[in-house]
Order: C-alpha cells, then structure tokens, then sequence
C-alpha cells in the first residue's frame, strides 16, 4: 500500500526515503569507511579502491534484501554479505576489508541519519518559504479585523493579520527548534561490534572523525546505538511542528464554514470536490494538516518509549526507528505542503469578517466598557448596566453603543466619543499591532537561525 | 521505503494490503453496489451489467491515482472519475450509474473494511496454531520447573509449561477479543453524501442490505462515518494482542540470556547473526515480537484519539484509518509469526533449568518454610530463622534444607521429610498442574469461539 | 494538586477511588483471604477471627503508607506489615496467618479490581441514563432538519434525531463493550510468590474460588500477574468511550458557535462564563467531552505498552495500573456526566437550523439531483446543469428548484412537483427515519446488555 | 488517591504541585498585576495597595474552588470572583481593578509556568548531582571490564565505566535539552480576553514587560494561548529524560539478575523486599525509573496532540496542560531520585564481571580476530577458523587462545603474542578509554549551560 500513502505526503519527501535510496545510504557508508580507514591506514589502499568502486556501482533488490533480512533480523547483514561477495568477486582479499571493524546498526543508524539529513534541509526550505508567506499575511492584513474567538465562541475582535501572526510564532519556533535537534541529530553512529571501536586497535576515534567528516555529520563522544535521544528529540520536534501547523488547519477550517465564510483554502481544478455533492468545496488543505497533527505525537511517542533499551543494543527498540523517522518526515512535509498552500493562497473575504462582527451589535467589546464602567461606577453597578445592554443589543438587533448613550449613569462619566472608542474594533486593532510587528522581527531572526551553515 | 519495510511483517499479510488490493476493494465496492442497486430496482439492468463488466477488468495505476487523490483529498474522486469514464466509453448512459448514491468515505471505509477481514482471517489462523503450538508446550513441559522470576528476581520454581500456560492464556483470550473486534468491526459502511442514503429515496435499506450480504458484511443500524469506535476497538485489540505476544518475547530473551541459558529461539541456517561477531546468535523472533509490542499501542492510540471527529464527516480524522489499520495488521502478523516460530521451535534446556534452580541453595523456597515455621513457631521466630538460613545457604553454598534440618527450633516441629517437602520443588510443581489444565481446557473453548463460522 | 482535579471529575467517581478506598481495598482483600483460607482449613479459625477482627477496624495514614512504599517499591509491604503489627498486638500467633501465602501484587491488583468493578457499577449507570437521554433526543428531534455537515462543509440535511442516533449508537456500542470488559476484568488476581500458589500446598484452587466468591470476583485459569491484557482492554474501552463522547462535545460546540447557533447546552447560573468577558457563554459541558477525549487514548496507550512485561512479576509495568486506571476512570465519569448534561437539557432552535438550510437556496440538495438529472439526461449533462444552478442560486439567491424549473433540458423529463421533492427536505427526512428506529430499537437490547446481572 | 501516588513521586515535587501551591501562584499573578498596573498607571495605586495587600492574605478552600470550576469550566473565575469579594469587603472601588483586563488562562497558564519553573529549579540541581555522581562511576570504572551486550547476548567487553558513559552522555544531553526548553517555556502569558491586551489601551506591552520582570519570567512576541508548543516541548523533553534515565534501569536491572550479578541497586533496610519472600532483594530504584519510563511518553503526546486548537482559545485542550505538566513533573522527580540512588550507590562486583566474561572462553573476541584473520587468510578462511574455534572452546571449555594457537594455518601468519592481544580484554579496555574522557569532558560543558544565570 506503498503508492497509496503518498497521497498523505509529498513527492520530494517520498523520493528521499525510497528503498533504493535506504539501500544507497547504507552502501555510502560502506565506501566511506573503506576510504576513511584506508587514509587512517586501518585498511589497505587497494581493498578500499575496490570496495569503493564497487559500491559505486553495487545494487540489491529491495524485495530480496527484505526477505533475507527478515531471517537475519537486520538489513544490514544480507546487504554487506552480498557487498562482501560482489567484492570478492574483483579481489577475495579486498572483501576482507569490507564492513571492516563495523556492524549492522552503525550502517542503519548512519543511513537513517543521513536520509534525515537530506529530508531536514528538504523540510526546511520549505518552512522557510511558509515563514515568509505566513510575514505577508500578517503584514497584508494586520488591520483586517475579525471576531477572536475563544472556547469557539465570539470575544472582541483581533485582526487576521494577527491571527497568522499567532501561526507565524509557533511556526518560526519550531522550525528553530527543529533545526536545532536536526543538528543534534546529524551525528554519526560507528561503534562495531560492541559500541567501543576496539576493532580499530587504537584508530577507532581517527576513523570516526574521517568517516564523519566524508558524510558530513558530527561526532559523538560517545556511540549513540544505545543513547538514543536525539532520534526521539528529532522525532519529537517533527511532532510538535506538525500539531503546531495543525492549528493554521483547524483555524482556516472553521473560518471556512459556510456559515462563518471569512477565510478560504485557495480554488483549483479538482480541488476538494465531493464524489457525491457537486457543489461542495472541501478544505483539504486543512485536512492534510489535520491528519499529520492526529498521527506524529503517536509516532514521536514510539520513539521516546524505545529510550531504555537493553545493554549495548536493545532488543526490537532500535530497527523501527528508521521505518517510524520515514513516517514522521513524509507527514511533516506533507503538513508544511499544505500550509504553505494556504499561507500563500489564502484568500480573506474582510467584509465577510466585519459583516460576522458587525451581526453581535459590540457586544464583543464588553471586556473593555465592563473594566471602564467598572473603574468609574463600580464593578457591581458595571456588571449591571454590561449585561443588561449585551441582552438589548441583541434581542433588539441594535448596537451597544447606543444603548449605552441612553443610559443616564453612563453618559453622566463618558461621553459618546468615549463610548464610541470604547465599543468600536479600533482599540482592538491597535492592540494587535506590537505583536505583529514583534513576530515579523523575530521571524527574520528565527529565519537567520533556521538557515545558518 | 516499502519494501525494506517488510523486514517488519510476513509476505501474506503484505500480500492482502497492496495498492493493487486497495484499489480492487474500492472497485468490487463499486461493482456490488450496482449489482445490489440492480436487484432492488434502483438503477437500471444494462447500465449495471456494463457497470459490473468494466469492473471485472478496470486498473488504475496506483502512484497516479495517489497523485491525483492528494488534490482531491480522497482517493476515491479519481477513481470513480476513472472508473465512470471507463464506463462511459461503453455505454454513455450506464455511466450515470456508476457509484449511485454512494460517497467516497462509502468506497473507502469498506475497502478497508474487506481487507481488515481478509487480513483476520490470516491472523485468526495463525492464532489458532499459536495456541496449539502453545499448548503442546504447556503439555510437553509442565511438569519442567524452572525458576520464577519476580522483578526480574528469582522465586520458588514454577515449570516452563506453566509460564508458556500464561503466555497462551493470554494470547487465547486475546484472539477471542480479536475475533469479537473484528465480526463488529466487519460491518458496511454505506450511507452516501451526508449518510442517510437520501439519494436512494426510500430504497436505502434494502440496498445496503443487499450489498452486505454481497459483500460478506454485516449491516449496520446505522452509517458509521462518524462514529468509528469499531475500527478503534479493532485497533486497539491488535495492539493488546501485539503487546500480550510481546510478552513471550521478552522472556524467551531474557531466558536465552547466555548467563541464564534455559530455553533458545529454533536455530536456523543465516538467523539472528551479527554482522561483527561470528559467534552471536540473536534472539530475532523475539526482537520482531518487541518491535510489534512497541509500535502497535501507539498507532491504536491515533484511531482512538480521532473519534470526536466533527459533524457527518470528519476533517483528517478518517482516511488515515486505511494506513494504520493496514500498519498495525502488518505488524500484528509480524508479531503472530514469530511467535508461532518460537511456540513450535523453542529449545528448552531442561537441566540449565534445574542448575539454575539448584544454584540458589533453596532460598527459592523460602515462601512456603516461611509461612510453615510462622505458623508453628510465630513470626518472630520464622522471620528470623528463614533470614539466617537463605544467608547461610548462599555464603556457605550448601542447601537450605540440610541448614534447617540442624536448627533444634526447628527440628522440633519439623521432620527431615517435611523439611524436603517445603524446601524442594515438588510442592511448586504440583501447584501448577491445575493452572494448566484450566488453561488447556480454557483453550479448547476458546479455539471453538475463534473459528466458528 | 488533587483537590483542583476534582474539576476535571465528578464527586462520585472521586469517592471511589480516595487514598482511604484503596487501603481499605487492600485490607479487605486480607479480611476476606482470611475467611476463605479459614473455610478451606488453611489457617486456624480463631487466627482469621483475629485478622478479620482487626480489619473490620485497621487504619493506616495513606502519607506514611505512600512514604514506606517508596522505600519498599510496593504499598502492599508496609501495609501487611502494619496489619501484622496490628494482628500481633492482639494475638502474636494469629500474625502468623495475615496474608498467609498471598503477595503484594495479588493484594494490590485485586483492590485494584475492586474499586474498578465499583466505579464500573457508577459508569454504566450513567450510562444507561445517558442512552436514554440520547433515545428521547432521537425521538423528539427525527424529523427536525438541519444541515449534514461534512469536512465541515454543508452536505444534505440530516435531522437532529438522526444526529443524536450516531451519537447513541456509537455510545451504546462503547457501553456494551465496557460491560463486557468490566466482566472480564473483574476477576480475582490471587498466585502468591511466583503466581502458582504453591504455599496453599494443594488448596491454592479451592481457596482462589472462595476468596473470590466472597469478593464478588471471577476466577482465572491462572493468575494473571504477568498476563494484565484484561486491564489494558478495560482502559482501551474507557478511551474509546471517551473519545465516542467526545464527538457529542465536538458537534455541539460547532452548532453553538454565534455563526450557526442551532444547538446549545443548557444554560445555568455561572455556567461557562468568563472572567473577561461578561456577555460570554462558554460550551463547558463540550469542554470536558473534548479534555477526556484528549487524554485518555494516551493512559489507554500506557497499559497496552506496559504488555510484554518480565517473567512472572514485571519490573515497574503494573504497579501504575492502580493511577493510570482511576485517571481514565475519572475521564470517563466526567465524560459521562458532560454528556448526560447535554443529552438532557440540549436546547434546540429548529428554526435556526430550517435558516441555516433555505440560506443555502437548495444547493445542497445537488446529490439527488445530480443523480437524477445523470439517470435522465447523462451524467455530463447532469454535472453541467447541476453546476450552472447551484453557482446561480448562490450568487441570486434564489432557491435551486426555481432555477431547474426554468430550464427547458430538465422541464422535459422532470415537472414541478419532481423537482420540488428533488430538492427539497423531505427524502431527507424520510430518509433518517429507518435508521433511527433501528438504532432505538438497538439501544432497547443494549440496554439490556449493559444491565443484566 | 492523591497521598497513595505519593509513591511514584518526591516530596520535594510534590510539595511543589499541591492545590494550596497552585492558588498561591494564581493569587500571585493577581498581586503582581495589580503591581504592574500601577507601575504604569494603568489602575490607581490605592486600589492596587488594597489588591496587592488583599492576596497577601487570600486563601481560599481547594474542594470548594474546585466544585465551582465544574460549572463556570476554569479554576479561575471563582477564584477572581472570591478575590474580588475580598478585595471589595475592604474597598469596594479597588475591586474593580482585580484582574483587570486579563483573563482565566491568562492566570492558569502563567500559574503552571511559575510552578514549572520551580520544579525546573529542582530537577536540574538533581540533574547535575546526577551527573556527577555518573561522572563518578565512569573515573572509579573506565577500566572495569564487564561484557558487552547487545540484543541481550554477550559481546566483546567494554568497561561499567564506558557503560556509565553512555548514561551521562545521555542524561547530560537530555539535562541540557531540558534547560532549553523551560528557558524557552518559563514565558509569560498574558493577553485579556482575546489576547490581544486590548482593554489595557496600548499600555498592554508595558504592563506585560513589567508583570514579566516581577515573575521572573520571559516577554513573548505575541500571546501564546493558542500556541503551546513551548509546553509540549517542555513535556516532550521531560518525557526523553524519563526514557533516558529509564535504560540506567533496564541496564541495572539486568545487571542485578542473580545469574549475572555484576552490579546491584544499594541495599537498605526495608528496602526491596518482598511481602512472600524473604529472601528478596528488588530493583525498586530501577522500577521507578522503567515506570516513569513507560509513562511520561504518552503524557507528553498528550501535550503534542492538543496542539491544533480552536482560534483564540481552544475548547479543552488547553486546562489540562497544568495536571499533565504536574503528573510530567512528578515521574521526572521519580526518575531523577531514582537514578541518583543508582549513580551514588551502585555496588559494582568486578568479579563477577570478570567471571562472566572468562566463562565463555574468549569467544565474544571474535570480532577482532575474525577481522585479523580476514586480513591475512581471507574472509573465507577466517570465517571458518573463527567458527571452528568459538565452537571449541564452548563445547571444551578451553579458552579460543589456545585454540587458536594450535591451528597452523594461524599459527603461521600470528605469533603467541599477537593471539593473547586479540583474544584479550586490553584492546577493548584501551578502546573504551576517549570515549570516557569525552563525555567526561562534555558533562563539565554541559554542566556549565545548565547552570548557567
């Protein structure tokens, strides 16, 4: 049910963890060990000119590898036996010096973390362009208002630019900190047989930091095979991006409602339709973000749950990290695909949002005239007088305002300005103001982070 | 990363969750429902025998499929638009037919639905030999003692047949829960655009009646689109059950530590290698049965967490029931298999077992002398006599029962025979006898709910 | 921070399952261990005169039981130890008998079942009130129309009857499946040291039945200390429940936004306001759904995790069964008690709900009509009208049905009346009436299900 | 069950979390504010004289708070509505400027932050006590050979103090993690009703920047009501702690298996024992440590799955982040304590480990000979002779030396020396020496960023 389930994920993410490129991964490996240890001089200079020509070229069926590797308990142990066979087919002395010092979880791990690292600047990139759709609409329509809405239910307005706003922060944080545990993450593992490199006689750390250096990874104080939080801090952070991105889904869905009709997920051909209502406009959008919100915090927990394996090498904890990263990286790009979508096509009916305020009368601004009355006539004598002209305004369809210019004790403290303020979106918009203007700044700090060498 | 990933499952169970399987599930769906809408007289004869006979032949390439779905939000708009343009080159007018009344969700929810019971009959088989493979243990070895073992501490002896006894009593009711899940789960989901089957104006009924009987399926009070608490019952029981197996997992590899050396997954030519140490032997089943148990209550938990989906149809709560369900079957036949490998092949060392128990001197038995010397001398005296005793008998390496029999205290109230009877193995291995023909017995009932028609 | 949790709870549930409750399941548990073993001549009458005696009195301060347990990793120690003590104060050879060949697991596991078979008893209760809480809303509401929502988009009308039978369906099936897990889970844990009940020397069986006909217990095949699939199924149901209720808090805290406002919970002094804003009226009753339905598959998840537990006692897997169980418990009862409160005192605005339809000017009736249109004139033809009337009736305003008739291509295969019944409400309405008869009628045998003894 | 779950938990975290403990920080904020207020002349400083003075004193009964936060659906509004009675009863004009222009989660959320960041005070000092006492262990042991174990079978050696390594590496890394994250989430939030501080009429930054600087907690760009994921990182990382520090568990508990005996919990009166068995000795600190391991994950997916919230404030997703932080808080303490007791008091039997080791002749050596061999003879060779010789020395009990020493072809190719060398611990003791001194090194590194100001 392979090809099926990229209908939850994207092309480019699906490309970089195919069989073909796992199998590819773990035979870099191999080359570069062979030539790691051969310029530490662990191995002969013509095995590793052969193990590395070799792998150069070497393939294996997927299907094949799989069923062997059922046997074995590791992919590992087929790959390298028929590399070591393909090699000893050119030079039986070279095949000596294939996998030399090594073992299987050092190619799983190291392959996993180098499909992560492709898949991470992959994944970057692409919350980068979110980051920046995301600062156009805050700067778009940071004086748009809309009702904010708490609990789903109506409060005093916010502006749309400052709801992205929202999106952007917790966008922009997670990406850093994706960063971050991507980096952490990007670390090699090499340890043989035991974790200790006592194969190596002495050259294990020189070795490591060669081999390390050839893949582009950092390296460890120690090997990690047992030690495996940054895979579960890495699987973490792509959970916490996909349930924080789950929330532009949420947000632009219920805007989307018939009903509310403020926001929408952008229109194209075949977009969202209905195999039985034609007229219906889905928002997928918001669907694919949804999904990956429901399903990474269990994969993520998978991984946190795996952390105290046995000894040198858990027993079962440590294969699935590969299969469950893949799942975790297809859904997470799958949830930026979508929000960028949305950041860059949302399209905002502002009449719509100030029609939706404007249908409560300013009974959304009670917050403000309830602390003002408060403060003038007393909290007893405010809560009277806000709750009894919240029910006219809406039993009579007539706005707060002037209810509350009728009401003698009010006008003897305010005057209609006053209440006009008082009851009107501009407060409301100018509250938003500070803090869109300080996610936009820290977005082109978060992007500096995110995007360093 | 498809292939690699059946290193994690069994050809069968992969067999029934190929792409091509999905998509012929969904087609059948399609040709049933017109054969069911034929009888009832709700469309017409020809376009149905057009309909039914494009089926019986209709492809569609997967990764296009998926790719065209990702803009349609299900995979079941690019199908039924493929599937009525087939159609349609046939017989224009039969093409109006195609996909009457139903909805996407109907098309995916019972695609999965037929493949869910496809891949429990797989799984109920298998459980069926587990468990006779289990109780062949029970019986061949209950009366083989073998430490208990309390947090991972020794106890008085129990035999292995007994320990397999538990591993079979869980696994019997587990599969009988499983069965239960499954006949509810097996259910038609059917109820088109918003679930009422309005389209089908007073017909509805009859034809989902119809179809499930088709289809091999029960027929539901009512469409279950948003109450999907069957699929999560189902997930959760594959997950108890991936967990319960886990469990002889995790003994049989504590029991095939080197140190404790009782009892050994089968040998086999390639199996449980190591890739750097010549000499290893892994415990790969019961890796495979850790791998399932780590994974699979994590991925029930996602099916569980969607339930509050909203309104008729829930947004990104429901197609992901395809993926996981597919997922935690793929991993539960994992999980059956290898238990059945080590049920039908285990090693038991019978005198590793007996050395072990011998080794520690009696203070296994401390329990019953305890509870004996309490009730004849008080608890003061037993507590400090059995102390003194299991301390000597480790510092001296001599048994517990010689140690007793020298305390005049004891001997007081105590012959040597009574003082072999509390301080050996027989009164622990009687104890169990009754334990296991309970759970033998308990077997046979279960096994009949299992597989009864 | 236990008293605050009681927010989260009900007062019911929390008396069950208070410090004192336990401990004085524990000490039952001894009391009534005494008597069977005392029935079945294991120990001395006069000395379970005594141990019952001073259980009918003993106490112990749950601070100082907790403190002493952390030393000694289990509650139960310090507990027995106490009750020795206690014993031993009256009669020093009657201590000799206190929880004579039991184990801490067995007393801890066996309270454990107790409170749950007590809470179990409250659970279903509620339940039964809250079906036929459900049962009145179906009848009284099944001809009410308003609009199917699907991907939170409009679809078809439904009625809110039909609604509330997928609500009372889902529940009813949850209530069913937790009875029967209850049963299942409501069996005496009873093995001694190592699960074999050795100590009993023969008697173990005969006292397992009494010790358990006294508690109102089932009897096992075999101790099931290390086989705990009962609990994890039992708290995989209260997830499920949670999560099947939590859809009753989703939808009506859709249908009570301002925007759609067709469905409310009751209204109550001091219910669901804010602390900022005055005119505020909060869907709390839908809030407690949703925190239930967020929190229990993950406690869930914990138990079906802690499976593959080690050997005969696993290491750190069960003790936690006692709070991840009463949490889920206290899940489920406020669950529960939040749907009991909107099952019975939703208030329904049928009117708004008929607006909400007519604003859509019968687009959402392009299903049926669509269909009939492909039957009559083809499927292109259909789509190409079916478009064309719903994109004008939007933009118009003005109802489809008027639209179609003027369409001379439909005016000549379909008259007035046929288009007035395409798109109108009543094959909707017609339409959810079988299935909420039969979900009424299910609910009857339920209900049944759900009471008996 | 409050004082019951004591017993997973630590006094000092507890004492942290209790309901008095919550009110004090919520009443606290209600101080602060007024505080913050007047500073920016935002309310008259008699009334916040009356406020700040009026919280001094407030308490109010937790089971009382509790019950009304049932009905309004936040501990909040009663708890304002009991300040705002007090405050009144001494001014009723200052009562007007409680709590001004803010809101409940405002108060609920900054209330669990300041709670966390306390516990976050606590746990870091036991994280660096931690540490150290690591650091101990891996100075005292770098040279201890134990055996390597991987999938729980024997490997070549490393040293308790590589293993010891491999858990500081872990714990310091996670250590470090933690501190960023709760630097990250000890955050202010403060908006008003919709988050927007409009009521505060653009002294809002002001006041937050002040109230931020009383409570010792960081500005955000934007309210963060809506934007959790600071907590659910938190909650993530205190989960990877637990799953961390739970393989000092796994490992110690397997250690301390009477067949392998190599290292053992400290002893302790009371300490361990078992209500059955006197003899006894539990792994209690490793129970706790695997119980926080097995819990803490799907908590924090609890956090991460509530992510995708409604608008302004979700609808139950958000108040149950103070319970699930504090449960988070107590295991992490549980672990913590737990890990400390290992760290400090771990008894390490040399011996044994030697034993262990020579009792399987030199056969977990056969990495490096087989790879010596492969470079001399040939993989084919090698292979062969190394089979034969690990086979040998099992069945004769020899040690693989000798063995090889009398095979010619080995013979030839590798004097005496060369063969003792391979086939002895001192590589892998050597091998295991710049790991140690790594991750010593790093601990001093990582030590100073979580302490630092």
């Amino acid at each position: 049910m392979d090809a099926l389930n990229a209908f939850f994920s994207t092309p480019a993410i699906r490309a970089i963890w195919t069989d073909e490129a796992v199998i590819a991964a773990m035979v870099r490996f191999e080359a570069e060990l062979a030539a790691a240890q051969r310029d530490c001089n662990v191995i002969p200079a013509e095995a590793a000119a052969v193990i590395i020509d070799t792998c150069s070229t070497f393939t294996i069926a997927p299907a094949r590898l799989a069923s062997d590797a059922r046997v074995a308990g590791t992919l590992a142990i087929p790959l390298v036996k028929a590399l070591k066979s393909a090699v000893s087919g050119r030079d039986e002395r070279a095949a000596a010096y294939v996998h030399y010092g090594s073992t299987s979880q050092d190619i799983a791990d190291t392959a996993t973390v180098l499909l992560a690292r492709q898949s991470l600047g992959l994944l970057l990139d692409e919350l980068v362009r979110l980051g920046d759709a995301l600062a156009g609409q805050v700067e778009a329509h940071r004086r748009t208002p809309l009702l904010g809405r708490t609990l789903i239910q109506p409060a005093a307005p916010v502006t749309f630019g400052w709801k992205a706003a929202g999106w952007l922060d917790a966008a922009g944080r997670c990406a850093v900190a994706l960063r971050r545990a991507a980096d952490e993450a990007c670390t090699l593992q090499f340890g043989g047989a035991n974790g200790t490199l006592a194969a190596h006689y002495g050259e294990g750390q020189r070795v490591a930091r060669e081999l390390a250096r050839r893949l582009g990874l950092a390296v460890p104080a120690i090997s990690w095979q047992g030690g495996r939080d940054r895979l579960a801090r890495l699987g973490g952070e792509l959970a916490i991006l996909c349930g924080a991105l789950g929330k532009i889904g949420r947000d632009i869905s219920l805007l989307m409602q018939v009903e509310v009709a403020e926001a929408f997920e952008p229109a194209g051909e075949g977009r969202g339709g209905s195999s039985a209502m034609p007229h219906k406009r889905n928002p997928v959008s918001s669907m694919y973000l949804l999904d990956a919100a429901y399903r990474a915090p269990a994969l993520a927990g998978i991984l946190a749950g795996e952390l105290p394996s046995e000894h040198e090498r858990g027993l079962g904890s440590w294969p699935n990290s590969q299969p469950v990263l893949a799942d975790l990286f297809s859904l997470a790009a799958s949830s930026i695909a979508a929000a960028v979508d949305i950041a860059e096509g949302v399209r905002v009916d502002a009449q719509a949002m100030q029609d939706n305020i404007d249908r409560l009368y300013g009974v959304v601004y009670s917050e403000g005239i309830s602390l003002k009355l408060s403060a003038l006539l007393g909290p007893a004598a405010a809560q009277r007088i806000v709750g009894q002209v919240c029910e006219q305004a809406i039993a009579q369809r007539t706005p707060v305002a002037g209810l509350l210019k009728k009401i003698p004790e009010v006008a003897a403290v305010l005057d209609a300005d006053d209440i006009d303020v008082l009851a009107g979106p501009q407060p409301q918009i100018a509250a938003c103001q500070p803090m869109c203007s300080a996610v936009l700044y820290q977005w082109q700090e978060q992007k500096t982070l995110i995007k360093e060498d």
